[in-house]
């Protein structure tokens, strides 16, 4: 196995297609849901579904006002093949942008170009970036040859 | 899309084969990682590698102790269809079992059956369970026919 650095960590992570997002409450307890996301320098964005204010989607925002503090993971699985195994994560602060945030629209813009799905419907919610002070990762040991 | 109910997101967290476990440290930061799991009743049981003393094994340990909350997810993501999504999240209390623990010993009875690369190699470390208090899960809609 071996500790992936900083740069080697970011461009696995970079090209994940979903993430695993952690946030903590007031109270100490975490949160935790699936997100598609794009990675701009050192910020992750994800969009917040505009239409249903569902709950999940408002306690990650409420979250990251109470508490900034955030890690997001990308991980690569393969029952298979324990060798292939591979993870990346950040570390970071979350902030939430308003739709209207030229921040927020240059991250949807990534979003939409990354994500054909996005593309059929563009996200109209917030967007919550995250900017990254940490990346680390773990690769289980190659395979010899 | 659907909320999933407490046996339907409990029925979809036990089949899964890869979850993500967050844990919070003292200072209220979130910690996350991938990990192979059993749910047996209301507890889920992962093992840590008894052989490195690796960082982040003991990190999750050591958070455990200070702040039993825990959330593991485990989710579904499909690039092309995402009619497909779906994810179930267990909230709860984690706690720390030494490798000699009839639960333990238990536990990695059932790792060893549900993984391959397990039996392969016994895990020797100690074993978290999570007593899940909260069994939730989200699906999109399926479509339709």
């Amino acid at each position: 196995m071996s500790v992936l650095g900083r740069s080697a960590a970011r461009a696995l992570f970079a090209a994940g297609r979903v993430a695993r997002l952690a946030t903590v409450d007031a109270e100490g307890r975490p949160h935790l849901v699936p997100i598609v996301f794009v990675v701009d320098g050192e910020t992750i964005y994800s969009a917040v579904d505009g239409k249903p204010k569902r709950t999940t989607e408002l306690r990650r925002l409420a979250n990251v006002v109470a508490n900034p503090a955030v890690s997001v993971l990308v991980d690569h699985y393969d029952d298979d093949d324990w060798t292939a195994l591979r993870w990346a994560r950040a570390d970071g602060a979350g902030r939430v942008l308003p739709p209207e945030h030229p921040q927020a629209r240059a991250a949807v813009d990534l979003l939409v170009a990354k994500y054909r799905q996005h593309a059929r419907e563009r996200p109209a919610g917030p967007v919550l970036a995250v900017d990254v002070t940490r990346w680390s990762g773990w690769a289980a040991a190659e395979p010899m040859g």
